[in-house]
């Protein structure tokens, strides 16, 4: 396989129901990207039992036998260094040049670890963070970082911003995408130091974003920003609230009707509503948490999702690698030097 | 008027609609506490107004003039030491033991700020906390800190839990709550230091606190814990992500319900459902931020709720008055030194 074709590398061991879910959302997915190519790797013979249902499948599927894979309850720590998992070996194909990504549903934190040892971060990036697509009432918008980074300093923030640029470009579609900083408040003053020292790294004159200030939460669902930026903590705090209390309301939502006649023979009139609710707010369309920030683009998929949610996560994956996404982040860092806007902030705060 | 009387002191110039609202909402919460007396600060004649339109309220509320209030765009720091305004003769009547606890609708900065001032933080107790009770599945929960302090160190925490212990206490009526800590992950060692180490302070064996560990913002909505504590700028986003979310569900359900005639036909099947989830999840219900570890309560009432959350606000701070929830704070705090406490924890780690 030449470096040219769209390659996409798979750890067909990851997830819940793994390789048959896996199989079923490459073969989706197939159908929206025909110039995709697959490499599997894990267990040929279960893996081949699957690709049996779809006989065009091994035009543009090539799988890669492994004897060993990523368990769910493994510490990254043990499983960073075995070489022989379907999970390294998939994401050993992108630093290779075989495949332009790498999707498994797998282990998140081992996923995370063997990715940042195999593929390291880009060069003037200084972490990496995990980021997906989250709706709002008119479309969709980036957050990042949803957790690889528990704590962040003013440069990481304003790191996050130039890749969550670039992310909302490309997935999104979106010209000149308005960044906004994850905050308490939307006075000057309100928060934290670092997301203060951040704000000023992003209106300096050297960072050309469309930077909006701050947002607050409950202005995510709004619309209000394209890319929302905060450490990985604060991320992932507001991306499991946001789970959380959608799964609170849809409970709510089915105990009431079951307890009611009436609103079980209303139910049918409701169906329209349903199917928008799911098409609007279905999370399998948000499936696909990229770990972005690396020479090489490496996205989980939620352990849980069926086909339809693998799917997702590759049509996601390959929006980001025809548009050349790293490429973009290695061009857009190399004319800004953040380590000494960094030290201009500090010596202008002290 | 004598302090065995319950008597609550209120700012009645604060909020959107004051003090209509304020005079409407007290009136309402009279019904169910008919023992509470309560004094109104503000304009004497827009007061009266409002008043005249209920003849029994003189009978338990007095009026006492002020000129002044203090208006949402206000900074803290200028209405600070402005004695002359409704929110500050309000809470200066509970520093001279008149009332037992002060209410607002008005702006939060300079009402915590002023009651911080003015009613000091409890001896012992290192730093006063903004809490609520949420809903979940099963009933509610107490969140602290929601925004009093952006960022907090482990003996913070450790005296959030114990003040969230007996908030859950005398609010929920839940003989033991299950305290926990809001964190990324379940592990021993995800999220940061402080609240590892407040983990450890809080399991000691001096605090007799049903500490259930780390609770994932996911997991409050499944009722998994009666307390749920965090640093401010943590609890302040997941607050507002709630919001958010929940407004963004109900707004998408809305607007799916506008797009269809069959949906519209089958809405009145659907009351019962609604008056449930209103029911349930009416945000009134859990109006009312308290601002506790202060001597004496302080309340934050929504500024755009309505009469009926008003007397959500009043009917919170008074079951919290009537079981002496300050002195209960006082008591719990003064046998357990939470600074030699954090000492040893530090010891521990270094």
């Amino acid at each position: 396989m030449s470096e040219n074709n769209l390659v996409i590398s798979v750890d067909a061991m990851g997830g819940d129901n793994s390789p048959r879910i896996v199989v079923e959302g490459i073969n989706l997915a197939h159908k929206d990207n025909p110039d995709i190519r697959f490499i599997l790797f894990g267990d040929e013979q279960k893996i081949a039992a699957d690709i049996k249902r779809f006989p065009q499948m091994k035009d543009y599927c090539r799988i890669v036998h492994t004897s060993e894979y990523v368990r769910n309850e493994d510490k990254p720590s043990q499983v960073i260094r075995n070489k022989n998992t379907s999970m390294f070996m998939a994401i050993d194909a992108v630093r290779k040049g075989e495949a332009a990504a790498v999707i498994s549903a797998g282990n998140t934190g081992a996923l995370m670890a063997i990715s940042k040892m195999i593929l390291k971060t880009i060069q003037r990036i200084h972490r990496p963070a995990i980021c997906t697509n989250i709706p709002h009432k008119d479309g969709m918008c980036v957050m990042l970082d949803l957790g690889a980074n528990t704590e962040c300093g003013a440069i990481n923030l304003a790191e996050f911003s130039i890749i969550g640029n670039i992310l909302a470009k490309h997935t999104l579609g979106i010209e000149r995408p308005r960044i906004a900083l994850l905050n308490i408040g939307a006075e000057e003053m309100k928060g934290r130091e670092e997301i203060h020292q951040a704000a000023k790294m992003i209106k300096s004159t050297h960072l050309d974003l469309n930077f909006i200030g701050y947002i607050e939460p409950h202005q995510i669902g709004e619309g209000y920003a394209d890319v929302v930026v905060s450490d990985g903590f604060t991320g992932n705090i507001a991306l499991k609230t946001m789970e959380g209390t959608a799964k609170l309301i849809s409970g709510v939502l089915k105990g009431a009707i079951k307890k009611s006649v009436l609103a079980k023979v209303g139910l049918p009139f409701m169906l329209p509503v349903i199917w928008c609710l799911k098409k609007q707010l279905d999370p399998r369309k948000y499936n696909g948490a990229m770990f972005v920030g690396l020479n090489g683009l490496s996205v989980k998929s939620h352990g849980g999702t069926d086909a339809i949610g693998f799917s997702y996560a590759i049509d996601n994956a390959s929006k980001l690698v025809r548009q050349n996404f790293v490429q973009t982040i290695r061009d857009e860092v190399e004319h800004v030097d953040l380590d000494e806007l960094s030290q201009d902030i500090l010596y202008d705060v002290y």
